[in-house]
């Protein structure tokens, strides 16, 4: 027995774009190591195992709203001895990235620089309280991917960026 | 946060078998009514949503060993709200059965009893510390069903037994 921090989203909305520099790297007060494979890709029901620094979470994310901008979303806290046992049987392909927290204006930017057969590609995502909520864009936020499933990390494991040309 | 039991059983050993009478119902020792679902069926990686009487609980199991005794197991201990919320994610059809506790000589059977699309079918699990563990068996043991993936739960929300004549 052990205390855990488990969260219960009835709806995450958040806001996704290509980032077109690596100007963002400058503003960023955090950076994170992440690798997390599937327990399920499917996105009406994607299971996550996530090692993020020196914490495990296990997440589940229902099917986006039409707009995709809003999503179920329930994460545990797992340790790293579970999540490493629970990424063996994860479908094939890990992702390997590393995240930046950039401040921006009234807003956090959740920037992540792919590695591996994702390597080039680089996303951002702002987290929002309502579907419309305004927001100021930084100058290295590019193209909007919100709800574009082939961005989903869950079909990025499956179908990486290199296969993509 | 709060606390919860999680267990990593890297090895879960257990063995399977049909059931040929209700006689026992008289032996159980306690029943609980257990619904469940999964968020993902795939035998590899089985997710599994569990409301057992006022609990609720998260599994994810892995593939078993050649003779089907052998399964990786990993479960959290969730809340009702949670596992309500999960539920409703998972895929189309819902196991209900009550669960019965069936102590015999050295061992405790659990004997699964179920409903709705699986009605008919009653299926004991004894649980073993080695694959080749002696145990007695019951008059009201039948036919050893062991690794067979048709009687797997998750098989069951799929395929129930109600379409296999």
């Amino acid at each position: 027995m052990y205390g855990r921090f488990t969260e219960l989203n009835m709806i995450e909305i958040e806001r996704k774009f290509l980032v077109t520099s690596q100007a963002f790297k400058t503003q960023a007060t955090s950076q994170k190591r992440i690798v997390q494979g599937f327990l399920n890709t499917n996105p009406d029901r994607t299971v996550r195992v996530r090692i993020k620094g020196n914490q495990g979470f296990l997440t589940v994310k229902g099917t986006s709203s039409e707009s995709g901008t809003s999503r179920f979303e329930w994460e545990t806290e797992i340790t790293i001895t579970e999540a490493e046992a629970l990424l063996k049987l994860c479908e094939k392909r890990v992702i390997d990235k590393i995240r930046y927290e950039i401040p921006f204006k009234n807003h956090i930017f959740e920037v992540d620089e792919f590695f591996g057969a994702n390597e080039g590609l680089i996303i951002a995502e702002v987290e929002l309280n309502s579907e419309d909520e305004h927001f100021e864009k930084p100058d290295w936020l590019g193209e909007e991917v919100t709800g574009d499933i082939k961005y989903y990390n869950s079909q990025l494991s499956k179908h990486p960026y290199n296969t993509w040309k």
